[in-house]
């Protein structure tokens, strides 16, 4: 592949040569298309026709005559090879594939599409598509797409969000829904099968293009995660992405805990989370979060909030909508509450939400709101204010400007939760918008929206410099054993143990008698485990003790365990931990994110409500730090119910162990701790699993 | 107050008083909304005037000379008692007090509340309000209430849904959102300050009311939640409910964890979810949840939906919105994949979501639309159809009462997913609802409401006969002790002990050579508690030893409890009992529902993310199931992991029992049973505190 900084040409090309350009249908679509706005030279290819639309029709690449550096093709599927040979012959090095009929229909398709790729590879040429509606860009009125040129009727507005869009449908029905919103759009991609170009290099330009401040992508799948999660967490602008499928039925049953718990989106969604990416839940909430994020460029992470409202009721469920989505609602100081108490009478104490009704009642409204307002923007503990309208009860609207203008002199953020007609609401929708005002109809998403712009905020702040990974990485770790498959717990513990990774007492035995004088060693109470070669399931097989006591049922014990794993099986006795709560960590090597360390709770209930997150391995200690802190329960951690916090020091070194583990030790596929029992805050290995490939 | 019978009044009088009557500002609104539909006598009062609006203007209500049974009372707060006696003079029984300055607005609007409330119960007078914008019913085109008149041409429909709104402005607001969204509307009652009529008594009224099929409340409390809760059981109309103040800090810290999981709206939430009412989450959700159940009277509670769409994407983003929703995706049967797939191309497998994109290729939209749709309404194991619809890309519409009429006779639901230009969705919309066929532009939207119709209709389909309260309930039960306050763990067990709920092993002791002796009849290891007064934390206080294995470590910890409770402390030694998980159960007073029982899961985690239900006290048999079966992760009680599933039969009659205890003696205030050990599928309390009144 061409080095990246040649995906301009795609978007700034010269010249576009139109292969299967004609009068009727797609590839008339894509002449008018590129007659309505583009400024450089059009060149229509389709033997049948002299000319198009007033233009130049070619028989064939080869034969135009000015500078031309990009190609729409829209032929079909099985003319394309020939296509993107003469576009080889011509220099034509950048195609857009606009033509279905490829890896989406089977074998043949995915023949064809190799084909393609062959002959674009060994010309040194990008590939874009096939299967897909190309791009638009609206601030500069290109539209390299067979999409209906009725969709610029769709009221489609120039803006500063781009998009990256998977499916081919989609990225029309987004252009028209963004319209139908009042959003405006910068760049639309539509990415289809990615056979060459992918979200990542489309990504990496937008994140330069000076046109774009956010990029909301959807996706189905992520197969170089790794390299988006990385590009990501550099990114200078906000990235939002809505993950499709993240419903299905995941990956095939799954050997160790580790790995079926990264389940088919657990793993994505918590790596790119820790990469300050950005997940929406459905099309609205993409849109109106990147909208969002785009127009409030600052905030205190703290996101406090103060509410002004004329309705109590409204008030209450802005609250609500606040508080499931983690947005604090400001405690106003007493300076506050003095000030903005003389606007209101003696017998309503002010409190946060401002409920202006008996203010204005008293003073009137523009004398309360402004009071309200002037003192929300005053106190320092409020970060941002949501002011709930009534469109269309009042002749007047606010001076947006004048609003916007004073709380951005004080760093506070300002939405509106716009109720009321629909002609007036649109109305006070744009003109608060042209003034950078966020406006949404439901108080659901204005908590969505804050919580979006907060957790950003947040992720800015704590962001390292620069991502260099570790640098002890040298050499690959010696493993106490060889064998490919399934360890048994002894055998993965010592591979831990020897890492440095502390793991519960305990030694293999051969006899009753031995096992009697190791119990006395380790200390009563001890627990017993069979281990069979293979076998993952020592409770469910009942091949584990716990709680022995005493020496006779420690011997009844071992009699037992002996004659169940047999000759090939081996006795393990182990000091009896009772932990304050049990917690799981474990390594995995994802098809799309490569290399990951996982943490998060153990348990039967965290089997039942996983509570884990993931990032990529190997991790620095910051990082690993940053990890603990970002599963839901983590007030788990930090002292519940009068329990010692967990030491965060070794619980992170455990984790950057486990990822260096694995990051150098290539034939490591998974490890799976769990239990780690948490002892008076510090971490011990009490059962573990490592896979090595070659099972 | 006199028998509900009577609200049929405030909906149809006869006569309409207007006390305040005027010529501008809410007086005058009044009466013009009268004047615009009700076809009664209006009688203007206010000696200011000789007529208002053509209308004769009396002086007093008193000088009425026309049938009169409704007033309507707009006057300032402190003229409101001399209205209700001038009212009860002339015998007008009920009375809509619109005015504000009541109890909302401090200690003398709420004595001025209650001389309202006095002269009203001794007149038999009905009182609605204060501080409420009265009623609207827009099929009869009655508008009792000072909303600007202007609200009628928001748009408003008449419909089948009926509001009752606590909060006043949210009632105007509520009624132009509907309006804006297309959604008719029957009767919409704002209740104030709700003195005397509440949401109950209409909510009797409105399950009996011919033009209402939904009923929808915003409510911020529910004062007499038992007696909604009884009749919500019993309605034969879905009940949509949007509580505001869900987030607020609950009750002030609670002595026990029974009482603290209640919190301000868990408690409220799973009563209510019990007797079939359907909760929703923001204004525009409880709209359309109500519309939707408005739509769809009949489903197979299965919900299994097939999808049809043009679009990859979306089909995939609908699964997404499904599952979120717990709504299962269908599984397609042979049959319909082989009928369904002669349409598609030969490399395209026939899967739900029905991707129609192909078929249209092969065989046009009209022939590939008509044989999926066929194919999926003939299939046994789809209940709902989700239509994916671009309105503006196709100009013609589908033939909706032809559509519908198609499903309903093969007993399925259908629903679209609409999106595209403005115009055209409108009304594709209403066309749409005409045919009864439920349109949303949210795939996530979509699934809430497919998700409230599964689960109102599993509720039909499990609600017993008649709500009889279990007949055993006769005398208080016998109480082994008598004392007011927290009871130690022993004296509680006691009593749950003598009413035949199992409790684990255990003996007071007096000595340590006692507990040497008690130790062995339990058998090691053990477990010894000090019991001190009023301590409701032995855990964090050091006062638990648990793993007690040999008797000279016994003595050591028996010397040690002794020495920490002192002379009037005691020590108790306990069988120590490993379970499988850990479960809680309780009883409780709560202020809105009154006696109630509480089940759910134990242990660290979740006091982190609880998983609790309730139901009132007392229960029967089949309801104590139901709840049983209610909690999130009921997974864990059917044999999770190996483990043997949870006795129902035997955890129902703890639950009844348990609720039969508190039902009948008064003076408990509450039970804790935490943990509720599980062994081999047997509940056992292991620990129990109960809270006696006059602590």
């Amino acid at each position: 592949m061409n080095p990246n900084g040649s995906m301009d040409t795609f978007f700034n090309p010269r010249g576009v040569a139109v292969v299967g350009a004609s009068t009727k249908n797609l590839g008339h679509h894509v002449v008018l298309n590129l007659v309505n706005g583009f400024q450089g030279g059009i060149y229509p290819i389709n033997s049948n026709y002299n000319e198009i639309e007033g233009l130049t029709c070619y028989a064939a690449v080869t034969e135009i005559d000015g500078p031309v550096d990009l190609a729409i093709v829209i032929v079909p599927a099985g003319a394309v090879p020939g296509v993107l040979e003469a576009c080889a012959a011509k220099g034509i090095l950048h195609v857009i594939i606009e033509s279905a009929g490829f890896s989406e229909t089977g074998p043949e398709g995915i023949a064809l599409q190799a084909r393609c790729d062959t002959i674009a590879r060994a010309a040194g040429m990008r590939l874009w598509g096939p299967n897909c509606m190309g791009l638009v860009d609206l601030p500069n009125q290109r539209f390299f797409t067979f999409m209906h040129p009725a969709i610029r009727r769709e009221g489609l507005l120039p803006g500063r969000i781009s998009l990256i869009v998977q499916s081919g449908m989609m990225s029309a029905i987004f252009l028209a829904e963004l319209g139908r919103r009042g959003i405006g759009v910068a760049k639309a991609c539509s990415i289809g099968n990615r056979t060459d170009v992918d979200e990542c290099d489309i990504l990496e330009y937008l994140l330069q293009d000076e046109q774009t401040d956010v990029v909301a992508l959807y996706l189905e799948s992520m197969p170089r995660g790794r390299r988006f999660a990385r590009m990501a967490r550099q990114a200078a602008k906000p990235i939002v992405l809505l993950n499709g499928g993240q419903s299905r039925a995941g990956a095939t049953a799954a050997m160790s805990h580790t790995y079926s718990l990264a389940g088919n989106a657990r793993l994505l969604n918590s790596v790119l989370v820790q990469a300050g990416v950005t997940m929406a839940e459905g099309i609205f909430q993409m849109m109106d979060m990147a909208h969002t994020l785009s127009m409030i460029p600052h905030m205190n992470p703290a996101g406090r909030t103060a509410i002004l409202t004329l309705s109590g009721g409204a008030g209450i469920l802005m609250c609500d909508a606040l508080e499931i989505n983690g947005i604090p609602i400001a405690d106003l100081s007493e300076e506050t509450r003095r000030k903005v108490g003389e606007i209101f009478p003696p017998w309503m104490p002010v409190a946060n939400p401002i409920d202006l009704f008996p203010a204005v009642a008293r003073n009137g409204r523009r004398v309360a709101f402004q009071g309200a307002f002037s003192g929300a923007l005053a106190d320092p503990g409020v970060d941002a204010l949501v002011i709930h309208f009534v469109a269309g009860l009042e002749a007047d609207m606010p001076d947006f400007q004048d609003l916007q203008a004073r709380a951005r002199k004080d760093g506070k953020v300002l939405m509106f939760w716009l109720m009321g007609r629909r002609e007036g609401s649109r109305t006070f929708r744009d003109k608060a918008r042209a003034a950078g005002i966020p406006v949404h109809d439901d108080a659901l998403r204005i908590g969505q929206c804050l919580r979006a712009v907060a957790r950003y905020q947040a992720h800015r702040q704590s962001a390292p410099g620069a991502d260099t990974p570790p640098a002890q990485i040298t050499a690959a770790p010696s493993l106490p054993i060889h064998q490919p498959g399934i360890w048994d717990e002894y055998d993965s513990k010592m591979l831990l143990a020897t890492h440095h990774i502390p793991v519960v007492t305990e030694f293999l035995t051969d006899s009753s008698a031995e096992a009697a004088i190791l119990a006395r060693r380790i200390g009563y109470p001890v627990v017993l485990k069979g281990l069979a070669p293979g076998e993952a399931h020592k409770s469910e097989r009942g091949l584990v003790r716990l709680n022995i006591g005493a020496p006779h049922d420690l011997d009844r014990a071992y009699t037992e365990l002996r004659d169940k794993v047999g000759d090939r099986g081996r006795v393990l006795i182990q000091q009896q931990v009772t932990g304050d709560y049990e917690l799981i960590a474990g390594f995995l090597r994802d098809p799309q994110f490569g290399p990951c360390v996982m943490f998060g709770l153990g348990g039967i209930l965290a089997e039942l409500e996983p509570d884990v997150v993931f990032e990529l391995a190997p991790l620095d200690n910051q990082a690993a730090v940053q990890l603990i802190r970002a599963i839901r329960n983590r007030r788990l951690l930090t002292g519940f119910r009068g329990k010692p916090p967990l030491d965060e020091v070794a619980m992170a070194d455990l984790l950057v162990r486990l990822g260096d583990i694995g990051t150098r030790c290539p034939s490591i596929s998974q490890i799976d701790i769990n239990p780690l029992l948490i002892t008076k805050g510090t971490p011990v290995a009490v059962d573990a699993t490592v896979i090595m490939e070659g099972a």
